[in-house]
């Protein structure tokens, strides 16, 4: 690919697993000769020279200059056109030390290796054929899923869910463009004229384009995560709240991160949507400068919510005439037997930790209720470019049979459907610019 | 091994790499059985069970119970007694992501593997006989090696170097046990009493293990690092040096954590040595209340250092009557050379970085002036274990001597030799208790 971000033709080398002390770190080398490029580094040179594909190889890293020993790793030995990136490739296993893993990175530079750029092993292993666009994709959208849920979403494009549904898709589109070749290609003849234009079957194809542009919507909830707020008077229960989220094992991070003194905020998965809670100051009036300032950044932080968890000890509080239909308004009361919420409230006891699921469906149903799928399907896309080339597909097809049903010729028809069907082989991959590739390759980590 | 920290019977799991998103993480098992018992998470657990050590395998990890895909990986197999630990294990590849490492490491706890302790893999290797107890020491040494420097001495350590040595010096002792064992069996014919007890060759070893466990100061330098303060008056340019101690690349993290208000630190590294360089606020008269609390600090800081940089620009204000010897004094000049320094301080442009890299030599002649070795000795120890057992060899020893100096009968001696024998035994690891395995290994990292 010429490119003026990422040259193929190099060999690259990249620190593949987190920076930091561990046990055991991954270091990636890939492209044409990069076995015997490395190999300069090994005491056992010929050893790695001669690996077949798929072996593991206990060697020694040696500066090749000084002769003295860099570390003591086990060595994974990947041939073309096998492996992750279809080029010949190593991974090297070495000890989790900062000061190792410099050296080594530090040393397969001087013998011929660059960085890599972010995502550019799988962009070669996408431009060798080893996963089509939507699969390597995924990889990123594994790496960074935040809940169960949208890991196993991500995992279900890798294995090649979303590609199926489109070549699927793809399939029917060449059938109807065969057709309608046909009888451009003998229209001056008049022969097969009678042969109508399979409209019904443009029509089934952009109706699945669109349901599937439409999980764009719920997939991109699971895959980036939504904000929510606790909002509510000062001593209404938010930290109480707040922690009945975090106790039953939901919080994805371990520990919660006071990132100013004003607000504190975790992530955590609510049925499997991965959700920004954060705990905000108390609402009250003030004449402290400080906490002027801290009810400040809270308001911002509630406008750019998706949804506000509103709590109150005392209903009478709140205005029901000015109440926000984004917000969901919870009364904490301490026995919510005894007592009957008002209209509009949901009763919670922050003690018990009664009322609390019903509370959490209705977070989950408001924050999925635009999305026009089930989070059960099968097949989701969570790319904003995959949504815009299926829209672009949808309303090529929609031309398409708008021009069929006026009657327009055929030269007129037949580009719309072949535009649809560029589309569809963007979003695989087959048809992709190198300036597209790029855009979609920077966002991967190093390493990848 | 009967131990209630460490249960070698049972097969663990963790994962080896740093707990963070990235291209990859590793998790690795062992245990008997631990191959067979993986197999159950894997779609092709035939392919896995007849597996040969050392070879790889892409494969899907699915859930047994519900048949879901968990990740797509490249599994390595190991074979006792091959691979790291001896055991039978694996290494398993995956995607960086920690909601898929979540529910690996929940998976194979499932069926039946527990999480590994710190060391547990290490220390498996080592009771398998896959590498003694200094080589064992020296892998985390090698992970948590702070500069260049450090890491090649704790690599030289994992080659043997230690071991070797020590090795040698036991057949020396060995030796003359065996002379001594030898007259004391036949003392009573007293057929050889004529041959001598070989009191220069238990001279020789005493002083070598002497020479060793002198090596412990400058070795633990290396591995543990030094504390430096910056001080002196506000404004005499503290934080220009700091920025000339960073900027040449000596820097070994990349950015500088303040960590609080009153001062900001940085490991660097200054010929090898891991330094923790502080620069603290400035010394002044103050009634602001927050100001004082920084200097409180400062001084804190200061009092723990082991060694203190203290910068002037007017060096009038040092009382050189109650200068301390562990400070170096720096008189901070624009312009070094018109000007003499006065005695005992070291002249510095901040500007222009001259007379910096005489301050470095004489931060590195201090730091390591009291260590009886110099850094080019090959064989260094950092442990204080180590040293601790090297004492108390060169103490029997020393006992031994002074006892054939006193013409004391053989069976006095041979019990102090023996002693002697037995510490070099505890350094490699052939006689050691449990419980001293267990303090040396809980100081691992998890995964190693």
């Amino acid at each position: 690919m010429e490119n003026a971000y990422y040259d193929t033709e190099e060999p690259i080398a990249a620190l593949a697993t987190p920076w930091g002390e561990s046990a055991l770190a991954v270091i990636r080398v890939s492209g044409v000769g990069a076995v015997e490029l490395a190999a300069a580094c090994f005491s056992k040179s010929k050893v790695l020279i001669e690996a077949k594909s798929h072996t593991l190889h206990y060697l020694n890293l040696v500066d090749p200059d000084s002769a003295d020993l860099i570390d003591e790793v086990t060595v994974a030995v990947f041939r073309a056109p096998r492996g992750y990136t279809g080029e010949d490739a190593l991974e090297i296993y070495c000890h989790g030390s900062l000061a190792g893993i410099r050296k080594i990175l530090e040393l397969l530079k001087r013998v011929g290796f660059r960085d890599a750029k972010p995502g550019e092993f799988t962009l070669r292993a996408f431009l060798n054929g080893k996963l089509d666009l939507t699969r390597a994709e995924a990889v990123q959208e594994i790496v960074t899923a935040k809940t169960r849920k949208a890991h196993s979403l991500a995992l279900h494009r890798l294995s090649g869910g979303l590609y199926k549904r489109i070549s699927e898709l793809k399939q029917l589109l060449i059938d109807v463009i065969g057709k309608v070749e046909v009888q451009l290609d003998y229209a001056e003849d008049e022969v097969f004229f009678e042969e109508k234009i399979p409209v019904e079957k443009i029509t089934a194809i952009r109706q699945a384009l669109t349901q599937l542009a439409s999980t764009y919507q719920i997939g991109s909830i699971y895959s980036d995560g939504v904000k929510v707020a606790l909002a509510g008077p000062t001593n209404a229960g938010k930290s109480s709240l707040f922690n009945l989220f975090l106790k039953e094992d939901r919080s994805i991070v371990s520990d919660i991160h006071g990132t100013t003194r004003d607000y504190i905020e975790s992530w955590i998965s609510v049925q499997g949507i991965p959700v920004r809670l954060f705990d905000t100051a108390g609402f009250r009036e003030s004449h402290n400068e400080i906490e002027e300032e801290g009810i400040r950044r809270s308001s911002q932080i509630i406008d750019q919510s998706d949804l506000v968890l509103y709590l109150v000890e005392d209903y009478d509080e709140v205005d029901l005439d000015a109440i926000n239909p984004s917000y969901i308004y919870i009364w904490n009361k301490a026995d919510i037997q005894k007592a009957t919420a008002p209209k509009g409230f949901f009763p919670l006891s922050t003690i018990t930790g009664e009322g609390f699921t019903r509370i959490e469906q209705e977070l989950v149903q408001r924050l999925t209720q635009h999305a026009a799928c089930s989070t059960d399907q099968d097949v989701m896309i969570d790319s904003l470019r995959q949504k815009e080339v299926l829209d672009r597909a949808v309303e090529s097809l929609g031309v398409a049979v708008d021009a069929i049903d006026q009657g327009m010729p055929l030269d007129i028809i037949a580009p719309e459907l072949q535009e649809a069907m560029n589309a569809l082989g963007e979003i695989t991959g087959e048809v992709t610019s190198a300036d597209i590739l790029a855009r979609i390759f920077s966002g991967f980590c190093v390493g990848k």
